[in-house]
């Protein structure tokens, strides 16, 4: 089916963590016709457990934090979809965003995506999803009752798995890229204290293996090139977090040696039209309260930039 | 009395509205020896009536939300003191601030002292606070039933002080600097509409006289220089905000043409030590949502600062 013209939105915001929302709060209320990509809502701000720092709030769970930015949001009835964006294209002066499902075509573009756990890009591992891979952190460690599993990265959210695993597991493997773990000294102290762990330093995960569930992983030591099989029915991968940018930009997108997007002080990025805010771009700090003022200001930057469009296209005219 | 040793402050932060607030909350859970100077708290959030953009609060007045700061600052039992400051300056290593009162000793500095409404800058001005002259708006309107009352200014402030005052006023001057309003068109025809009311286009105050009380203004037409003597009881300059910086800045801060203090996008200014969050800073834009980000930045900026530099002490001695 062809359709006779396409209507295009006034922004498209790509996320619905504390930027994306605040993003979209600032757009509905100067009343453009907007549209919220995303997979789901609060990003990051969902794992917190106690944010003392959301300036307003004394003290409030990540989780309640979350609910009530959703109860903002759903106040200004704003359009969401839950599509995985694959690509986000620049054609004449609009964007085309392509999702797994649609097309959609909009004058500006909000990448509000954030971070997400940084994933070990082997083969195997995608075939393991729900099958007994974590990321970022243990979940359900009671199902890892007397059987092993290996905890992937030395920093402080490993540590952290690795003592919550160890209260149920009978062997923990950790798998680390450095010498020594990374973590706090107070965390590496702790994890020291336990029995049933082996260390593979200077080590990377290199696949993973299993058919209907989880079975093992091949290490090899980076250093002496040696591999190992590590028979485990649960990995989890502890190795900090990415931006969350695995769909197509446009060219001439500028990103930094983290892959985060290059913006400036207002949220414009290299790109005319596509503007962006949070955890996804190099503003260095990454906090709830940080992100959902870059969200209002990439909005009225992307407001500014359709106002100034709107009045050079009258003058044309 | 001559101080054996001063033990400086970890962080002085000047100001108390969203960003002076988020940037003490930031720094006092880092555990660090900070202050505050501010005459008020709250900034201009506690001007705004209903904001509905402060992602979390669907809807809360400026007041509540400022309520709640302050509650989230007490939390921290944070040391604030109402000072003005006079002047800040580098002295070696160290800050030096001068208020009316006293002098204190700091690492790093956060200025976050926000806007203030623009004043006259003419003779006669500041004998006159508190004895008829209002900055940004009306206070007290019916207090000048059957009086006359200046409105400097054309924007949308002096448009809404215009039809504040129309209802109990028997005479309303306005003295424009440019050639017309420049408010919005929908407030024009509503100003246009109203009786009494006299335009000074392209005219300044250049005197403000009264002694017990407001007796008058000189104003001048900047175009043909004839000069005009208005008698009045009330006078409301309402000529936009001005970043808040009434004090002595350290030599090398660079201010843009507005005079608002250069930062990055990490809240670094061009004095090392000296960061900037806010009203106060060259974020174009002005909102409490993005004022309270740019605190925590600030503050995480100076803590990332302090960490280097004590690493850099330890390796010294």
């Amino acid at each position: 089916m062809v359709k006779a013209s396409i209507v295009p939105y006034d922004s498209i915001i790509i996320g619905a963590g504390p930027a994306g929302i605040t993003a979209a709060i600032y757009l509905a209320r100067k009343g453009l016709d907007i549209l919220v990509l995303t997979l789901d809502i609060g990003g990051q701000a969902r794992l917190s457990t106690d944010v003392e720092n959301y300036t307003g709030f004394t003290m409030i769970p990540g989780e309640e934090l979350v609910r009530r930015f959703k109860e903002h949001l759903d106040a200004f009835k704003i359009k969401l979809l839950q599509e995985k964006v694959k690509s986000v294209k620049k054609e004449g002066e609009l964007f085309k965003i392509d999702t797994e499902e649609n097309s959609y075509w909009t004058k500006t573009v909000i990448i509000a995506s954030g971070k997400k756990p940084r994933m070990l890009k082997v083969p195997g591992e995608e075939k393991m999803f729900g099958k007994g891979i974590m990321y970022g952190a243990v979940f359900n460690a009671p199902f890892f009752k007397d059987k092993s599993v290996a905890v992937v990265g030395g920093g402080n959210s490993a540590a952290q798995a690795i003592l919550e695993l160890s209260n149920f597991t009978k062997e923990i493997y950790v798998v680390n890229i450095t010498n020594d773990l990374t973590c706090d000294e107070i965390l590496k102290e702790k994890v020291k204290e336990k029995k049933f762990i082996k260390f593979y330093n200077n080590s990377r995960v290199i696949s993973v293996e299993g058919t209907e569930k989880l079975e093992g992983i091949e290490i090899e030591n980076v250093k002496t090139h040696e591999r190992t099989h590590l028979k485990v029915s649960g990995v989890v991968v502890a190795m900090g977090l990415e931006p969350s940018l695995d769909f197509e930009l446009p060219e001439g997108v500028v990103l930094n040696e983290n892959n985060e997007i290059d913006v400036d002080q207002n949220c414009l990025t290299s790109v005319e039209g596509l503007f962006a805010a949070g955890d996804v771009t190099d503003v260095k700090w990454k906090q709830i309260i940080i992100a959902a003022g870059e969200g209002a200001k990439a909005a009225l930057s992307a407001y500014e930039y359709l106002v100034k469009k709107k009045e050079y296209l009258e003058e044309e005219s």
